[in-house]
């Protein structure tokens, strides 16, 4: 049995691995932290987990909780993970970091992107970027995994595998939509119900943090415009992906790298994702149309934010790095309806 | 491995079965039957299904049907179960029928609110009325369950252990609010999307069929004006239950008798459900108030309408049936978000 | 031309009063009060009113308004409207409040219900409680307007007019349900997006504010159970009214009163009144079931709460007030979809 | 007054022309057909309106409809227009199409993309495309006005000023999200609530109807890829214009001709429009970012699919037409919230 340690409990990156966490056959979560909920029984701060957990929030202590987990999630904002990984990576404690502090092996764009000075880079190095399809044999050998953020997930598992075959003009556009879930939990006037109820927003147009992530993953020639959008809905990302190729190839022979991925369903040529399929799941879909007119290629993708764009992904990370099947407590069908 | 199959598999509650079954360790989908989607993959009737079931719809052939299955949820619109229950019954297969066919126990009773005659009284003895924390002992043993609705299930929960000690005035005012699943998956001018969304309507007051059968299970004198509404959102219901009672008593106390049920959770005085930590589980949540001023014990509950208040409940059933640990596939916390 | 000043500017009543001035060709708004907002342009701050008005928000002076105002609206918090309307009262300014300072004609009341000291008892014999169809008269005469609260108006005025013919069992049980926008604009953690979307509660059971507002409207013998909810849409209430009549009575005469109300619509028996139909506008719809098997009287009203529930029944007040066609500026019909 | 005739009065583009008409003071509708509704009165078809129109739905007859109409409004499905509009044009009457049959000015396109022959060529040269800021004086003049697409509206408005300056290569990607509305009033599996809400899907990939409109009004060399999605909520479009400049060239002042327009709110560099500012009104917004980094400039528009994309820009070109001023009814404010 895996012993497990959440720090940041309260926020929804860290909910939703509570959730899946609790019908895990092979982990038991044995510690839990949290700055404001603190002393308080996790099913009172999370009334959802009510008869499924039966442990309170406490205050983070590296030491007790390196006792108690073989492996630990970081859940907290920006820049607020590596007070916690260093520790636990210092008394041996694995760790799967949910934030961005850990993903980008440059700490001079972290610096320029999140306006705080790189803490721990000795750490980059060890680091493990956990898009599993792309780096699964390492995520099998490290202790520190960085989950990358939802956006890059949508983005560059649709896009690497043709980049090579399409030589595409760049930037290539890069428009998702999201759920509100993923600007976090904290209350504000922008996403205050009835602000943002029957709205849509584009943000951070041109400075999304995210952009740096897809880029490093694509590789240094592909330049994106990436613009993300939020439409009023809790869960889910599609993102559609506009692809100039400047050589003919054939898209579907490329995704056969994906053949025997878990979560990456290749739908086909003509045929579209929608957020509904892969809500409440671990799953990618991925289509495409080619634009004969236009000579363009779209990729459309769609994933669950908070569970293939997240928490699941962390958790299949988990299952590698301690060598059970990667496909634990994730096949869940989407919720649809 | 109990061999399940499924009558009417594109509806709402039928989807919620398949979708908890994939994640069943002791059941297979073995037969998947359709009217409208006989011969297409199910994966491609469901999408969200994908990579997870290998099968064909097909059309209901009872020879068929029995001998590849131990068990049958039918799923079909009212008065629609009953040619399916009984041949699969002749043949000694177990159903549990997630319509309304063998809920009311007085055919002349159903006659009146479904407006056809009842096809098949002679079961109705056989059936047994399927809410589990009721029914428990009588489920083990039967062959055929007729799983409650929805509404009467968040109804029935909170008020049945109270009425004794209660006797309330009647009729007891329950004023429910459903998510648009309740209303099933056909596409009509009512819940169109831009119809309904920032909409809220009560509808069959007076009228729902739903009435008796709460009477039924509360017993002859305890009448309900039950009101039925529908608000813009698509999962789980929240029920008032306005009581007026004619004695002083303990409601905590009444409660004591679910002190087991894995799925009821009594969050006690002043302590109110909300839909959001249901939704997506097996869980009913019961709390209430008992306002001084008026005399009145206000009961509020949550359920999630195609889980707690459907397929969670007959799979529950099932489990029972099969000897298998009752909470099987069906102890998920909620989705919150 | 009717001079008019806003008082807290940024509240969602407010804010609709704003929006319906726009498009009022006797009054022109001269002043605008907002104590976070002071300083900056009214349409930076709300941005939906660009290009329609130019006006500063400014901080509250009750001699600088009442120099440029004839009528000031007062949008502020519970117990917050007393200071600003004793001094433009002293000053001699027409004054209508939308909050609920001067509803209540016991301050012993108030205070119970409020939590504070009512500060302007001396106003109170002054004021009128601004339900435009019960009051017309004194409304034409007044100096000092109480606009109701939404949920009271909601319920008072499908109540009022059968309670002599149905001498009513107490309580009365009123069950609504309203948008977020009743909830205001502050954000908090119970409303923020992906906390309250899929969801729906209830809450203030017993306790909620508007209680004595609507037992001193209804008359001293007639007590109500009144259950507030909130489900997931931003605007309008549906009150489901659950009446014990103990003499038979012709439900559809006692709302005759009701002939030539421009905003009171009664659809009559059997027919519902939905949000969507009434949202956007200062319409009250109203119908009922008579349930001849509990002998039970379901009546059922829909308003816009920021309109009929709010900003439209404060014009319609402003409008008697200074002599002009009381449906100046409120006749729009609701926007559906 | 101008006598109005709507035919096809049940769509959700002509609801919105009876809503805004409803407070029209120069404008009274005359005759209201439809083929469903014929013979029941308006306001028991579209309930929103009850207490605001006295006149019942018909068939439509063109001598009947040109004796008692100055104007008819003309709101049916694709390539239905032609046989109302061909009588009612023999006849002297004017009309303004809200459908796409007199958009394109080549018959072999509209065939291309709408599937069958056009059926009216010859008024062709008559009809004026309807985009106010770009044809004003041709509207004053003409008979035959054919409104544009919402999406057209909403990519034109933002890039027709800028090409010359920008000469950006192409195709230009136009990402655009739209309310429900948009996909109009037929019930369908796709848009059934459960369905939609909590989804986002994008659909008519490369193929989209109103890319050929673009396309005409942008001029032969701008190749456009217009990708629309849809989001649950209702009304509203949010388009994202991702534009490559060839030059360097000053935006803020290519938008100096919009500086009387009175429906255009250009808001500038970083300031980014939103669905909310704009429901309900006749606004289009505008705002842009330009990224150094890539060089590429995104524009951003918003505006409400149901008034700015349909119904007010209809009413703007009839108020043109017949001499008033072309705001008339049309000054709204957005609702928010």
């Amino acid at each position: 049995m895996i012993r497990v340690g959440i720090v940041g409990a309260t926020g929804y990156g860290s909910r939703e691995l509570l959730r899946l966490l609790a019908m895990h056959p092979g982990a038991e979560v044995c510690a839990v932290t949290s700055e404001s909920a603190a002393g308080r029984p996790l099913c009172e701060v999370l009334p959802a987990l009510r008869g499924l957990y039966d442990i309170q929030c406490e205050v983070f202590h590296s030491n007790l909780v390196a006792e108690r987990c073989d492996v630990v999630f970081v859940g907290v904002p920006s820049a607020k993970s590596m007070p916690f990984v260093v520790p636990l990576r210092e008394k041996g404690v694995r760790v799967v970091d949910i934030g961005p502090d850990f993903r980008l092996s440059d700490p001079a764009i972290f610096e320029k992107y999140y306006g705080e000075r790189h803490a721990a880079p000795e750490l980059l190095e060890e680091a493990v970027y956990g898009l599993v399809p792309m780096n699964r044999a390492a995520i099998e050998k490290t202790n520190l995994v960085a989950v990358p953020g939802c956006y890059p997930i949508s983005a560059i598992l649709p896009l690497l595998p043709i980049l090579k075959a399409a030589k595409p003009e760049t930037p290539v556009v890069i428009d998702s939509i999201s759920g509100i879930t993923g600007a976090g939990r904290t209350p504000n006037d922008t996403y205050h119900f009835p602000e943002m109820n029957e709205n849509v927003r584009a943000y951070s147009v041109a400075t999304h943090r995210h952009t740096p992530e897809i880029e490093q993953a694509l590789g240094a020639n592909t330049m994106v415009q990436f613009t993300p959008h939020v439409a009023p809905y809790s869960r889910g990302i599609l993102s559609t992906i506009t692809v100039r190729p400047t050589k003919k190839f054939d898209v579907a022979a490329c995704y056969d790298m994906y053949k025997d991925e878990p979560y990456i369903r290749i739908l086909g040529e003509n045929r579209l994702p929608e957020v509904k399929y892969v809500r409440d799941s671990n799953f990618c879909d991925i289509g495409w149309v080619n634009d004969a007119r236009t000579g363009n290629l779209v990729l459309i993708s769609a994933i669950d934010n908070l569970i293939g764009g997240t928490a699941g992904m962390a958790i299949q990370s988990m299952n590698l790095m301690f060598g059970l099947d990667e496909r634990t407590a994730l096949s869940r069908p989407g919720m649809a309806p």
